[in-house]
């Protein structure tokens, strides 16, 4: 699974605080940091910012591309901030995110047609988002087809079946992890993401109930999970769970994490 | 999910030991702590002492019924063994196991419909065990077939898809998986079981590999995990998965084994 490392968003405050000053070694450190516990790319997000959202992200890609080789995560909803953020952007990145919202479809579409990069496509229509599994399939099947025919690779597309918190509604899990898996039989080319933190919110130990969401998710298919990566567990978790749907010939992979030390969760 | 308690069997040098010198304070003592962590039956097995099975068997069944008020999964391939056990256990047992090998089948069919119990069958037959998902299922039907037409209930039989080491071959998983979603599916109303530590065999950490494949197996469908209870990441990962698969509602099981310092498993 690829892992998105979510550090970098303002909501935390220090992350904000640091924006707020261009303390560039503070952000910095946060981005090795992530890349060396196994991000393959780098969320940014300075949404909490409002009126300085879009300065900020541009500042945030030109301070995290000096130090770290890993394409980034664009993350907003200002369609501005984005092309802002993907004009200074080098190589070819992930933006987060667009939804099947009209207003915000059609101002997302002309930048990935313009620049080769992914993007990350959340279940949700100008009437919200759907109680049902299928009814997200539905608007999934919708942003692929139209994302297709303006000539976006399927490939470069992730799905999220956007999560929501556990806590309000116990089917909601279920309907994100059935959304995962309905979209990838029904287009196995394409990819599907999610956030999983939200899951969590309002209980306690958050971090348990993340981790074994994201095992979940990984069963049916899921491509890249976007964590806190400096948490051991996740990655442990992870690489446990490649070896054991399959993906580990003779427990290579696995045999050299525990070597590395990355398996060393305690318990 | 149920947990079955696996820590009493002969396998493990103390309780080779305890059971050699009839130390009853030292069995119950495990009996009484697996149950305190949550066990719904407490597995006993003494396979391991070859032909002082039956004796073995005996002595834990009456000496482990002395201190617990839990039912027993009476754990041999060997029917005289079975029978003598059967005799002493008050309430209703689970046998574990059968298989749809011939001899073993039809020695434990007249004990199963002699005794009010729950009875374990393992997906081999006289030919082994199949690799892939349909052949087990395939014999997993032959057995519920048998057994259903020999007046055993529906809800009294756990289908155990067999757990082989992930290490010697990464499919083992996968169709281990599958054959317990599938069952479920083909015969809405039978139980599903398995024994996890096969699985990390030859592996380090197989407490971690353990843990990680619990889940999967509760996301197909399992209804009774044979595990060490006493390992608390199980159970902390058990109550996480049963609210993320939509079974807490408003997550007030999870947010009670918090308070009760259940979930407490550090990292």
């Amino acid at each position: 699974v690829l892992i998105i490392g979510e550090r970098i968003n303002s909501t935390r405050g220090k992350i904000a605080e640091a924006i707020e000053k261009r303390d560039a070694s503070f952000i910095q450190k946060e981005a090795k940091m992530q890349v060396e516990a196994g991000s393959d790319y780098i969320d940014v997000n300075t949404g909490a910012l409002i009126e300085k959202e879009s300065e900020g992200l541009a500042w945030l890609v030109e301070t995290v591309q000096q130090v770290i080789d890993k394409p980034l995560c664009i993350d907003s909803s200002n369609s501005e901030a984005i092309a802002r953020a993907l004009k200074l952007h080098k190589g070819k990145c992930m933006i987060n995110s667009i939804t099947a919202e009209k207003k915000r479809f059609n101002s997302f579409l002309p930048l990935l047609k313009e620049h080769d990069c992914s993007v990350v496509a959340l279940c949700a229509d100008d009437s919200g988002i759907p109680a049902t599994a299928e009814g997200r399939v539905e608007i999934a099947s919708q942003i692929i087809e139209d994302l297709i025919a303006e000539g976006i690779a399927l490939a470069d597309i992730y799905i999220d079946p956007i999560i929501l918190p556990i806590s309000t509604e116990p089917k909601v899990g279920v309907v994100a992890l059935d959304t995962i898996e309905q979209v990838k039989k029904k287009y196995p080319g394409v990819h599907t993401i999610c956030g999983l933190s939200n899951i969590s919110f309002g209980l306690p130990l958050r971090k348990l109930i993340n981790q074994v969401f994201l095992i979940m998710a990984m069963q049916k298919g899921l491509d890249a999970a976007i964590i806190d990566p400096t948490y051991k567990h996740f990655l442990a978790n992870i690489i446990a769970a490649e070896t054991l749907l399959g993906k580990d010939e003779y427990s290579v992979n696995y045999i050299n994490a525990y070597r590395e030390g990355k398996l060393e969760i305690g318990g």
